[in-house]
């Protein structure tokens, strides 16, 4: 860490004063519309939480509001996949960055159906065929994982956001047969699907959010609970994964800017990993050009900087 | 950091265990041997150097040889170009690690000559044309800089190796043609050819080399002699772009396996930079597919494993 | 034509010669055998026929065994959109060659899911879209279509290789679903695909494919029944396309050896249309790596250049 | 050919008509500018010339001016370089169309340095790469060949042209380099676009133009001397890549629509041979987004249509 990060006195009001800033920032562009469910959001909804590895939570603004996680969800997926399968799952889906977004197919067609990380839409694919091929009610096993994470038997798939992306899913169908055709799907392609819009479109607040991945801050270990989520490599992995691979084609910025490993989602929420300190999730609707929520980015590189986080130093 | 590191007693002596376990692992590759210079290079030299903040030194085996830096240089060039230009630069190379190694040329083509980042050869060559345009005599000025960071006024071009290059350099003029045809190129392109073929053709030992980026350890602090070479916001910069891009299309592995900013080039040297502790230098020849030194990568993973050192702990 | 067609009686005798020919010649490559209803077919059969305008008909060989057509069935389904649906056709399917086989999906990509030409896959699955969503039972017109231009009720589609096709589809699905996510499939996509595998999976012999397509060497007039099937223009225009794009990544190359109108298919048929003399089709099941069947190929050369006949001279 | 051919008397007037109708209609698009020496031509220039195989000469408008032939260079470069090398030529470069324009060097990448073509520019740089090597003078060489066929020993290279296209040949010098990194250039990348960009500055009229093509119409043998030009299959062979890509990413659309093999240029110009009949040439500057000159591909069209020449029938 750059420098000891600062008091809760402090860090609470610095919350209150992202989320003003917030308020008063432009959107910076659009809400996600490509299903109506999405569309629907609240555009001026700003929240911020951060939960640290004593258990300590921060909050400020809509925290306690649930949103749609959409992509967040790639981060659960991968961690119970990596439960439930040895490293040949890194036969199946790579750790490298993917360069352009425009590439995705291009890249599978080019590297014969092999995505090139699980946060990428073809990666997750392959990650809930790995899921749906070893549960036998996949959906289920994996919304009571979350819920045991974060705590909160409320948590639950929004079933008009899941009908939604069902209808409107063709690109993952084509990356999805793209793969099979490649053999590296195992199930039915239908239910691959069924089980990634479901994944994504489970429902969390920032405060859900930013307590149910501290095992991240913690080396596997679930600060709440004191219960090991996986062990200290599978966080090291899954940081690392983050931190080249969690903001779409806006990574290396990231990394450049604020440097923590982080993952964003369609639905607005942005997740930040601080290693040894904890968690903070943001959300805001709008979405900048690059697919991730530009003023939650915002707030959380704020915080970064004036707290001083970075892995980069 | 994960742990504290080891005593530096024990430092050396893990050192001298590393070299002795490459020594008798396989070479895992080649030589490259696409310009005699560099192919006539003794595969079985094994060398590895530790410099910490406090200055103190760690060698074994070939630590204070000198071999061909490579694209180790792209380092120094960035530093160099950060530093005479603002942040304009990044309209003219862009931070993003590259996915596949194959289209460093499509890449170029659909980006319109705007290189994803400064470590793949594309970026490199705009750093370079950056130097040519704003030094009077730009391969003086490079090789002072670096003779400057490794206080060693020894340190020099090889010319067979430079002249080697510039004979073997197809694939980069076009790359830098290309650049030149949207326009991201202003000087000559023979001219910024024969600077980035210079650099690539300074030999450095490990020892030069670990004690030359000590900075990038220190927040932009040159620990030997405690002269600023760059501002801490540039030191994380760079550490981050390594850390996304710095080891080719390996990168992402790198970061998964061992999480430390690191440069590897074909002459068989690697960094890594390992914030507030100190630079690691280990070099061996041989390439693995990914154009990575495998033995000299193997011994900078095994320190860091052994020594709990990585940024996503 | 460079010179006349020599007698009908030469051309039987030709064709006998080009069998024994084919017969002896190494088969130039393996039978398709991504389903099993197509690898067991015998590697071993050849056949020749030539229906001219005049209606007299020439044949050597297997000429009346029937063989899956596969891909020579986008040719019907093409004159059958054509005559559905007016110019707006080729706003959802260009009339351009596709250049390399293996960017079908990455071209549908670059130019947002609109495929280069009706004779490759994507193409003829927006062709298999427009028939679905234009006719109540799009198949049973389909079959029809071609019973009529060959005058066999007999003809019908195999319905082991229709299964078979559909379970081992998984990259047109991904390809159909790609263009739906762009707007470009109206039907649902099971649906497009299940007449797009029941046309591919249509045997016919060599006297019926050559007698059904005799129009496309007539401008649009049937031989036989002196139907009109198309205006002049649109047979033109199919001409046109078969010469720059039927056959695959050898389209060029065919054009520059023989220069005629030719579609092939993996089931080892080939169709070539000499304009103002008549159709040839040949058939041998083995493919070379373009996926052409090899001995045909040359059967249909060489009675091509024996005979004179090329529309470039 | 679809139609007895018209009289000549009536073909005179029906250039004066296509002539007239091209000046009232719209440009179509804007000359090219990427050199001044071609941004200063009248845009409103317009000329047709027909050279029948007797001899005959029909022109309209502004037929005997001479422009700068460009890309219809690539023709006589082919002619040129079959007469002095064998069928290795083709596996220097194929004969397959190229599929879209923004893959030049995408295609070069993914096909080892092996150009699709020789009318693409890759693919004639490759030819010039022939040619600078057999040659000892191989400009020189050229121009005699081009006065030749056309009986003009006034035929000349613009040197503003010349030297303009060389200083703004940045990405031809990109698609060298990156071919000669294949080992697919033997001669210096310099003397090669030497030569290449001094064919490309050869200035001819519509009557020269159609002249010099006679033999291409003619099985290998120029109309006017009777002297054999290159064998009959020679003769075919250009054809059949004219017909499948001489008109950039259009070629498909011009086969579909006039069915001539044609070739067109930056200047302005556009040839099409009709095979035992002549050679047609027209001439207008503005190019359309193809980069074809609209208004001469229109009077080429209106001319084949009205004629109904077409070898596609």
């Amino acid at each position: 860490m750059e420098g000891t990060p600062q008091q809760p006195k402090n860090c609470s009001s610095l919350l209150e004063e992202l989320v003003a800033e917030a308020r008063k920032a432009s959107p910076g562009g659009q809400v996600a519309d490509y299903i109506p469910a999405l569309a629907q959001v609240d555009a001026d909804c700003v929240g911020i939480a951060v939960v640290e590895l004593d258990g300590t939570v921060h909050t400020a603004g809509d925290a306690n509001v649930p949103f749609s996680i959409q992509s967040i969800s790639k981060i659960f997926g991968l961690a119970l996949a990596m439960d439930r399968m040895d490293d040949t799952l890194w036969e199946r889906v790579r750790m490298e960055p993917s360069g352009q977004a425009f590439n995705s197919i291009v890249q599978l067609e080019w590297e014969h159906g092999i995505p090139r990380n699980p946060f990428i839409n073809a990666g997750a694919i392959v990650v809930a065929d790995v899921l749906t091929s070893r549960y036998s009610s996949s959906k289920t096993a994996f919304v009571q994982y979350v819920r045991q994470l974060c705590s909160n038997e409320a948590i639950h798939a929004d079933h008009d956001v899941w009908n939604s992306e069902k209808e409107h899913g063709n690109r993952n169908a084509a990356l999805a047969y793209l793969m099979k055709s490649f053999g590296n799907i195992d199930s039915s392609v239908p239910e691959v699907l069924d089980h990634y819009f479901f994944q994504c479109s489970i429902a969390m607040s920032c405060v859900d959010l930013a307590r149910s991945l501290g095992f991240l801050a913690n080396k596997g270990i679930q600060p709440g609970t004191q219960q090991r989520v996986c062990d200290a490599r599978s966080a090291h992995r899954i940081n690392a994964l983050l931190s080249t691979s969690g903001m779409y084609d806006q990574s290396g910025e990231f990394a450049f800017t604020v440097g923590l490993p982080a993952k964003s989602g369609v639905g607005g929420g942005i997740i930040a990993v601080v290693p040894d300190y904890g968690v903070i999730c943001a959300w805001s609707p709008p979405l900048n050009r690059f697919g991730n929520p530009a003023r939650a980015v915002e707030m959380i590189t704020q915080f970064a900087l004036r707290l001083g986080l970075s892995v980069y130093h």
